[in-house]
Order: C-alpha cells, then sequence, then structure tokens
C-alpha cells in the first residue's frame, strides 16, 4: 500500500499517532507495521469504540435489579431436580451422536498468562498421575463418547471437533496436536479456526502502541466466535457435514464434559434452540455471573451489574432466586448459529473491559501503568441468548462438572492446577466408590468415603491419620461419565494410588510393593 | 501416697509399664509423677478404654446408613427459608436476654497446635485491622448484646459467660483475660473452669508415656463439658443466677454470633430443651457431621460413618438429604443441661481417636511415629442429643456466621487466618452495602458490591483493577449483627480501607490521604 495513502487512512481514523515513531523505525519495523495497519478497518474499529463507551456507561449508571426475573423452573432441566429423566435425556443426546448431528466447538484463544505460562492453556499438565493435558482429556473424552454412540447403535459416527485459537494460539496449538497425532482422533475432524483480533485503545480512542512499529493487540473476546465462524468458513464445514446441534466450551474446564449427552439430549427434547448449562450459585458474593430473564429476553448479568440487595434475593425454597451460575458452556442448534452469523452478530456491541496496558508514549519510553489506562474490546459468547427463540438452562452439580483451571497455584489463588487436579481425581474417587470399589489405607483398613483432605475441617473431633488425597484417575477411555467401572472394581480393594486406563487397572504403592 | 501402695494399684490395673523408669527419674520427676499418678482412676480408665473400644470397632463394621433419616421440616427453622419469621424469633431471644436468663459457654479447651502458636486458639490475631482476637470480638459481642437488650427492654441484664479451658490453656487464659480488663465485661460474669484430661493408651489399653516421668496426657473432648460443668460447680453457679437457657459454641469461629437472639428465640418458642445450629452441607463429600435421626433420637453423624451413596442421596428438591451441617454451635435448656450432667454424662462411651502420639519406649528412647500408634479418647459435646425430649435444628448461612480458624496459613490450608480474616471483612463489607453505604476506588468510582477478590474466577471475561478485597470492620460495640449502621453509612461513599469503632468512622487512604 502506497505509505501517503495509509497516512491519510490513519488521519481521517484520528490515528495518526501509530505513525509517530515511523522514521526510527528500521525499514523491516516499518515493513511489520504498514502489514498490519492496512489490514484494519480502523473506522469500523472507531465505530466499536464509539459504541462500547456509549453501552458501558449507560450500564454503569443503571444496575440492571429491576429489571431481572428468575429462570422460570419450566426452562430447567437439572440433575438433582429432575434425576428420573437423566437416562432419558442421555440416551435421546447418544442417539443424535450416533447420528453425526453433534458437533463441539473449543474456545481456546486465551493463553494462560495469569497461570504464569506463554503457551494455550490446552496444552496444560495439571500435575494427573497419567501427565495428560486439559486438550488430551478433551479429545479422550470424544473419542469415548463416539465409542458409547457406537456400541448403543451399531453406526459409525464422528462428533467433529472445532477449536477456535486466537493469533496468538493457533499455530503452538497445532503443532501440538499434530506432534500427538490428534491423539487418536481423525485428523480430519479437528478443525482449527481463529478468532479476531482488536487493538487496545485509550479511553479517548486512540490505538495504544505496544512498541514503537507495533500496535497493542488483543483477541476480541470469547464471543468474537460468531464472527470468525463466518468468516473462516465454518458455518459451511458444519453444513457439509450435517452438524445439527452444537456444544461450546471453554477449554479450561478440566471436568468439561464434552458434547454431554444428557445436556444435548434435554435441549433437543425441549427443541431448544439455544441452551446454557449452569451450576447452583449459593453464596451471594461469589462472583459468578447468573443466567435470567431481562426484559423478556435471556442474558448472563455480570455479579458487578447487580446490587447486593439482589444478590442476596432468596426464593420461597431459599435458594438464592439468581442462582443460576453461568460456567460457559453451551448448546446451540444448527440453524441458530446460523442465524446468529447472519443476522444477529453485527447487532451485537463490545464490551469494554477497562485494564492496565503497557504502552509507548510520546516519548517512546514503554510505561507500565499501576492502574488502568485503557479499554479492550470484546464480545462475549452468551451474548446471543437474547436472540433465541426457544431457551433452556440444564443445572449441573459444580464438583462433577466444574473446575476451571484459571491460576496458577499459590497461597489464596482459588482455580488452580492443584484444585483441578484434586476436582478430578475426586470425581473419579466417587466413580470407583459408586461401583462398588473400596479403598484401603496401608493397615487394610478401608478408608471413609470422604477423604480428609477435601475437608472444611470443620468439627472438633476429627480423626487423624492420613491427610493424602485419594490419588485415582481414570482414563476417558474406559470411562466417559463413571460408566462401566463395576466390571473393574466391584468388591475390590485398592490401594489410594490408583489409575485405570485403556491398558487395566494398576496400583502404585509406595515402597514399590 | 504410699509408694508400694501407687505400685500396687497400678499393677492391679495392668499399668506397671509407667514406673519401669522410676529408679532412673530424678526426686523431682518421682515426685511428680506420684502426683499425676495419685490423682488417677485408673480402673475408671481401663473400663472407658474398653467400651470405646468395643463401641469402635462396633461402629466401624456397620455404616449408618440404613438407619438415618432427615431432619423433618416441623423442627428447621431456617434463616433463608423463615425470613418472615426471624423478627419475632430474635425480639423473642432478646426479651430472654433482658430477664438475664441467658447464659453463653465458649469451648476453648483446645491448643493452638495445628495453627502453630502453643498459645490458647481464643488469643489469635487473625490480622484485622483492630487486631482484635477472637477472645476479645466475641466479649464486645456480648457487651452489644446486653447493651441492646437493655435499650429494647430498660432493664439492667448480664450474659454471664463460662469458658471451658482444660489444663494446657487454664492459666494463661485467665492471665490474658486479667490483663485486659475483661475486654470491659464484669469480671463476676467471666467463669472459668476446666475440662479434664485423659491419658493416651496404646491399643492394648497401655498409657502411653510422653517423658520416662510423664504420662502423656490429653483433654477428655469438648464433650468433657458435662463432666466439667458438675465437677467444678457450674450448675450450681447457673442454678444461683437464674440461668435458664445456655448458648454453647466453639472459641474457633470468627463469625459466631455469640447468644445469638434469634437462635434462641427460635428454640425458647420452640420449647425445645435442645437445639443444633447448622450450616447446609451443598457437597457430598464434604468433610462435616451431619444432623439428622437415627433410631427415632437426634445424632450428629460423622462422614466417616456414612457411604458415599447416602452421603450423595438427594430429596425431591434436589438438596442434599442430610444437608444440615454441624458447626459446633447449641442452644440447651438449664434443665435438660442438668439432667444431663446428672443422670445422662455417666452413660456416654467415649469415642476413640486413632493418632499418631509420641512416646517412650522400654528402652527409654523417644519414639514419633509416623502412622497412628494409640488412641485419644474423647466425648463429643452433641453425644448428648439422643437424650432430648424437644430437640430442634435451625439453619444459618455459612458465609454470615461460620468460618472457623484452624490452620495456618499455607497453600492448600482451609480454615486459615486468612479466611477468617476475609470472612469477615466480607460480611462488614455486606453490612455496610446493605445500610446504604458505597465503597469507591482510586479514581472515585463505586467498587461493585461483588469484590473480585471472593472471585471464583469462572468466567472469562472478568474485568482487571484492583484484586484487593475490601478492607472493611466494623466493632461488635457499634453493630452486633449489621443493625444501627444506616445513620453512619447511609448515602455516603468510602474508600476500602474502613474502620468503624465506638470512636467513630476512620478511613484509611493510601498515601495518608
Amino acid at each position: 500500500m502506497d505509505p501517503s495513502r495509509l497516512a491519510r487512512r490513519l488521519a481521517e481514523a484520528g490515528q495518526s499517532h501509530l505513525l509517530q515513531f515511523w522514521k526510527e523505525l528500521s525499514p523491516e519495523e516499518q515493513s511489520d507495521l504498514t502489514f498490519d495497519l492496512q489490514e484494519m478497518d480502523f473506522q469500523e474499529i472507531n465505530r466499536f469504540f464509539q459504541k462500547a463507551m456509549e453501552m458501558s456507561s449507560g450500564s454503569k449508571q443503571e444496575k440492571m435489579d429491576a429489571r431481572m426475573e428468575p429462570v422460570p423452573r419450566e426452562i430447567l432441566g437439572s440433575v438433582t431436580r429432575d434425576r428420573e429423566r437423566l437416562k432419558d435425556w442421555e440416551e435421546a443426546g447418544l442417539l443424535c451422536i450416533s447420528q453425526s448431528k453433534v458437533a463441539v466447538l473449543l474456545l481456546a484463544g486465551g493463553q494462560g498468562t495469569r497461570l504464569g505460562v506463554s503457551y494455550p492453556k490446552g496444552m496444560y499438565d495439571v500435575g494427573l498421575p497419567s501427565r495428560k493435558t486439559l486438550f488430551e482429556i478433551q479429545a479422550q473424552r470424544i473419542l469415548k463418547l463416539q465409542q458409547l454412540a457406537e456400541q448403543n447403535h451399531h453406526v459409525k459416527n464422528c462428533v467433529p471437533w472445532y477449536i477456535m485459537t486466537s493469533g496468538r494460539t493457533m499455530e503452538s496449538t497445532k503443532a501440538y496436536f499434530s506432534q500427538n497425532q490428534y491423539f487418536g482422533l481423525d485428523q480430519n475432524n479437528v478443525i482449527f479456526f481463529q478468532q479476531g483480533m482488536l487493538p487496545a485503545m485509550d479511553y479517548e480512542g486512540k490505538i495504544l502502541l505496544e512498541k514503537r512499529g507495533k500496535l497493542s493487540m488483543a483477541p476480541d473476546g470469547n464471543g468474537g466466535l460468531y464472527r470468525a465462524l463466518g468468516n473462516q468458513g465454518v458455518m459451511e464445514d458444519m453444513e457439509r457435514r450435517g452438524v445439527e446441534f452444537v456444544h461450546v466450551y471453554c477449554v479450561d474446564n478440566i471436568l468439561v464434559k464434552v458434547a454431554d449427552p444428557a445436556f444435548i439430549g434435554f435441549c433437543v427434547k425441549k427443541g431448544a434452540d439455544c441452551g446454557a448449562k449452569v451450576v447452583e450459585k449459593t453464596n451471594p458474593t461469589e462472583a459468578v455471573g447468573v443466567v435470567c430473564k431481562v426484559d423478556g429476553g435471556y442474558k448472563v448479568v455480570e455479579y458487578s451489574e447487580i446490587t447486593l440487595a439482589t444478590a442476596e434475593k432468596r426464593s420461597a425454597d431459599g435458594r438464592l432466586m439468581f442462582n443460576a451460575g453461568n460456567v460457559a458452556n453451551h448448546f446451540f442448534s444448527f440453524s441458530f448459529l446460523r442465524d446468529v452469523v447472519k443476522k444477529y452478530e453485527p447487532e451485537l456491541q463490545h464490551h469494554v473491559a477497562q485494564k492496565k496496558i503497557p504502552y509507548v508514549d510520546p516519548e517512546g519510553q514503554l510505561i507500565k501503568p499501576d492502574k488502568p489506562n485503557g479499554i479492550k474490546m470484546e464480545k462475549f459468547v452468551f451474548d446471543i441468548f437474547q436472540f433465541a427463540k426457544k431457551f433452556v438452562v440444564y443445572e449441573v452439580l459444580r464438583e462433577d462438572e466444574f473446575s476451571p483451571l484459571k491460576n496458577a497455584d499459590s497461597q489464596d489463588a482459588k482455580d488452580t492446577p492443584t484444585t483441578a487436579r484434586h476436582a478430578l481425581m475426586s470425581l473419579h474417587h466417587r466413580w470407583v466408590l459408586n461401583a462398588g470399589g473400596h479403598f484401603i489405607d496401608e493397615n487394610g483398613r478401608h478408608v471413609p468415603a470422604i477423604p480428609r483432605s477435601a475437608a472444611q475441617k470443620t468439627s472438633e473431633h476429627l480423626k487423624d491419620g492420613t491427610d493424602l488425597p485419594i490419588k485415582c484417575e481414570i482414563s476417558p477411555l474406559v470411562s466417559y461419565g463413571g460408566e462401566g467401572l463395576e466390571e473393574l472394581v466391584k468388591g475390590q480393594e485398592f490401594h489410594p494410588n490408583l489409575m485405570i486406563d485403556e491398558t487395566g487397572v494398576h496400583q502404585l504403592v509406595k515402597n514399590g510393593v
């Protein structure tokens, strides 16, 4: 592109400062910067900024409280309150899977910054006995689900896996899958695509420079999904494959039931075009968004948007009135998704996230601000709930299905590799107990079902003894959701270091016994 | 005592080994040991051992599951499900307090071993802005409650405070109160007494030696309360004062509502002789005992006594069927307590706690075992529920009323000084918000009601900004349970470092502003 034309475009958009260090840049830096800039639609970016700031200042003035209604019981499915229907839902979901109508879509655009690593989160190894990464666990769950559906319905099937990366994670994610032979999945059924990036801006709408010749860019939020689905050919791919239902989830949840047949079956049987899996919010000040009705449509209201009084409101049964905690785990029908991509996505406005953004000041100095100095613009994956014609909510148990990996291990930190690892091993421990297995200690005595490690040490009279959690890991290739374990464990006693995988039952006992 | 007579008594009880190092002891050590031994009733101790071991082996074989029934709704009061009655209960309780019919009884026999300190837990300072200790906070709550009752009923009143210590904590506890002028309470209304001690024994019933001339002794459990009430003149003191209702609680809960008027009022209005305050257990594997009905009587069933299948059982409303989590917080009528002390206490058998107990072996070497090698015998405060004629349960919110201090701060640890401090400040933060106050950040913007520090960082789109929790502490002398704050905070904006005490409202802002 003609440099003067670029300068003119920037001037028209009020972004001329991006070239302020032009003369100091090396020819290579100049060419890189030119490449980045000529890709961008500054008018559109300015428009995004304008609208996002308007929405942001509007929503800050006015709390949502008065407009919120709780999720009505008739659109709610619950694993604790609808136990007798679970089997039906699961079968309905498995049938859809066996017909190759179900795809999973993974939101994996984030880097593990808060985890303290520079590679994609899905490549993180939380320290399980198997050393499996999040990607590997999820891949094996998909494999197992295909097998279960095939066993039940005697037909080969496929659950394609769409993986949304970002500019920052695309190459390393693809390389990782390739190096690992796609964990046994058919390479053709693992489809990578890439979400967009947007520049970070100061409060006046000026794009920030990360270096003198480089813009500060960030992914456009998990709601960038919809734009990416449209402009990267993903919808066409789904259509070609005959995908009818899509399960969308976030990479960081180690317990995620990928393509959960019960959730899918529930949504399908309800005729829903859009569904949200939730966990019960039990503490008013828990920082989780809640699914609720606002002005007649469904929405995730964030904890910062409501007053404490509303967060503390309770129903007659004593539960929090707004307790449908959003966990970034959704169901969409293909046709809904298509409408969203075609019609609704452009209507969505960006949310403003105020951030501390390192930037180069007019003197060319890199400044690391100690308070927020600018914004990143993001869309959220749940912003489209409002467009659903038939929206449903599916409540599951947190301890069974939700343990996100967010932060590095440290005192005080929540959602760490340790909590994720413990959550998975605790779940698998319970699977073994419920399948009739037992754990014994070094003296051959049964270990109580509830390990002390999980203890909120509340009572004064806790027994001494081992404080170690029971180490128990079951490969997804052996069991997707606890099924099929009786024949392996029933009536048997295990040392509390148990691994069950496709090669058999392994016990690791101290002293090499 | 005649040494040969002591030796004979020991021989008769099969405990002669206690004198095996006699000749190697200094005269002082000999005299100390003699003093300790002649106090003890070895026949009784052996009987305790026998019975405790029988009970323990019996209960281990057979799980409770089949005999358990949940708490029926008609004996349950709930702060979330009976909101409209709370005011009545509170008023009824305050009336009792104004009539000086209510006493509080503190279980404070434990040392802060797990906390890493050698002094009584009540003297622990969790690092609040005020640096108040647990004892001081509780004392001020009693003071405030006396004032509230006086304001409401225009009559001087007194809530006597019975403090059960143990041999290990008696002197330091008394000295601490005396040095602090009983925190403004009338010294005559703070009554210390001491629970008993029992020797630790090996699995054959031999008493263990901690040193060559010293027995290994431990407090007899918080259920040692009842024996101590009888043999230390406490019941007579209560009778003399006209105490009709006693609130029993454990020192380590920083949120404890000492003599909680609503709890007392609920129990009194129900005509209960015995009541247990509980919090809802929401996770099946949470290591908390649950109040339930067993063979027609009430009981706390410990998590080690039930199978996972029972722990996971749910009612039609989706809640755990056995969800009345015991928090060592009880109501007793005086007459019930008197019957317990006189009639029922001797019937109670000790529970067996298997422990790693350092001991001197026959060669005189101190051994620190790495697995349990013996037992301590304990009674539990809730063992007497079974004798109640009218038992009730009162469910409260964990985040408002229960945050025990058990462990030193460390990664992974629960119930630490940090969690206790945060729980208290979070509660007081909510009080301020609910009284119409606001917190603002350094830019003058309102801080959302739900601070990120409390965050289970579940959603992908958390805003950046300050990660600090709001520091907010309100003296119990200003508010017992959130009342009376409107005039101090309504419509006002505070920096997130707020202290409200009897001298006024204090804001500590960074940079000394």
